[in-house]
């Protein structure tokens, strides 16, 4: 198992749970990353306070406005560029996520659509605009063999969208989060069959039943807090080679079904 | 092995393809259905000429207008329930589908809404419309097992949408359609979960690869003619029961991974 030695990444959904905690650790690190960006949806509202107070401390760390669209993204992209100046990214993490309450009788068109664009075609929105930056980490780095200190996309999925699991069924039947879940998976399939003559690594996780607010919004406790959820996948991030692109792992780095 | 025994059913997508040859061979059997209804875009366009002209010959067949959009859905279901006055319908096939040219680097985000929209939310629109029918007619069947004669929603899925093989990826990377195909794996779990307490199986069919306008779409031949595939499918309905629900098969009945 290698360790992690990422120059500059990206993580989407930034500003809270497990994307803020991704953040945190990744500056915390003995050698951090020369860039860490933190994309959320509203830089200046109240619920990046957090993400605020880090910036003023680690000049490393450059809040990125994104929102789920396409000009948007692009945007993010060229900033992004302007920063690494000539280099390329190594990492893209998308984490923004969204789940909302939701049976399968009580399903909609709007909610399906909605909860699949952002956590569907969001993750493929960014690997197209980031792809130039990625290709460009990948061959700036030595030897040919796929990591992700090199160049990698990590896609935050869910045992929720594994379809032979159907993680939690009985506490919550989220369809359309299941299904963006499962769509998100195939799509990491796809990028890693097409990205990987690129020298990038596509990986799916599955984060754990974690103490967020998406977590938490029931009745029950989750069993895994966001440290720990967040130390367990860079764990993860740093055992990945060549023979992990284009499958889905746990934060524990089991494999998930699809 | 069962032999299949359907009073009613629905086949969407009806006018031409896949769908138009299941409503033919139903029509074809030995005791065919009391009610085959066959729902299409445009009953009164040129493409459902020969839909018609088998409409002309057989009494039990209905052309039903139905797009994707839930109050044309919930329409179609209520002129069904009248044509059944108060009987249920057996079977629901989720046939009609889109797939459209695409790759990796050009996928959009109308494209991926679009296909996702007619080929997994639309499955998930229908099986609430016709929900209270199939709940009719499975409480009207003797017997608590599971089978399609009784009362299911069998969803075309394909091969293309599994994880785990990615059909034909070098002929197509078609992004767009594997991720919605891998999201209608995931609702046809989902349903098969939800509907079961209402006896009412549900499984996922990859039809083969058939010489019909999608399949035949691209330079090569398929293999399967679409008389092949669907006399296959119809013995697949006809051997499912209660241990096959929530599964994912080919017309030839062998299971496709996830
Ligand atoms: N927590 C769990 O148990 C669990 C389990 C499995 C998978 N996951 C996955 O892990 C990821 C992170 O989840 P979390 O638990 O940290 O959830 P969270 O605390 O609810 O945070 C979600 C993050 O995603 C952002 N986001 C939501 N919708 C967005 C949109 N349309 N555009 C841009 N950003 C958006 C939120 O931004 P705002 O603050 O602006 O809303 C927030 O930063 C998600 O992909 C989730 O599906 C979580
Ligand atoms: N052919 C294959 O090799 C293959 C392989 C795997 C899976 N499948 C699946 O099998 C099913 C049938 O495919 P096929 O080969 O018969 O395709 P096809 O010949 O292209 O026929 C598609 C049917 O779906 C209807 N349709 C398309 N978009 C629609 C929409 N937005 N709303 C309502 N109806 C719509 C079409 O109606 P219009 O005439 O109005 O366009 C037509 O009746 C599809 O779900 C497909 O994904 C096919």
């Amino acid at each position: 198992m290698g360790e992690l030695h990422v120059r500059s990444l990206l993580v989407t959904g930034a500003n809270r749970g497990i994307g803020l905690e991704l953040v945190r650790q990744f500056l915390g690190m003995p050698s951090p990353p020369a860039w860490v960006f933190a994309a959320c949806r509203d830089p200046k509202g109240q619920r990046v306070q957090e993400l605020q107070n880090l910036a003023s401390k680690h000049p490393n760390l450059v809040i990125i406005p994104l929102v789920t669209d396409p000009a948007s993204i692009k945007a993010a992209a060229a900033r992004v560029g302007e920063h690494l100046g000539g280099s390329g990214l190594n990492l893209l993490i998308n984490n923004a996520g969204i789940a909302k309450a939701s049976s399968l009788d009580n399903e909609t068109l709007e909610n399906m659509t909605q909860i699949y664009t952002t956590n569907t075609v969001g993750p493929l929105l960014l690997g197209q605009a980031f792809l130039p930056l990625l290709k460009k980490a990948a061959q700036g780095s030595p030897g040919s063999a796929l990591n992700c200190s090199k160049a990698a996309i990590i896609n935050m999925s869910s045992s929720a969208g594994s379809i032979e699991e159907v993680f939690l069924w009985n506490y919550g039947q989220v369809v359309s989060y299941r299904c963006s879940k499962a769509a998100l998976n195939m799509l990491t399939k796809c990028q890693s069959l097409g990205y990987r003559e690129h020298g990038i690594l596509c990986a799916a996780l599955h984060p754990g039943w974690v103490q967020t607010n998406m977590g938490g919004s029931g009745s029950q406790k989750p069993p895994v807090r966001v440290d720990e959820s967040v130390r367990g996948m860079l764990k993860v991030l740093s055992s990945l080679s060549e023979k992990e692109t284009g499958t889905f792992l746990d934060w524990e780095g089991k494999v998930v079904p699809w």
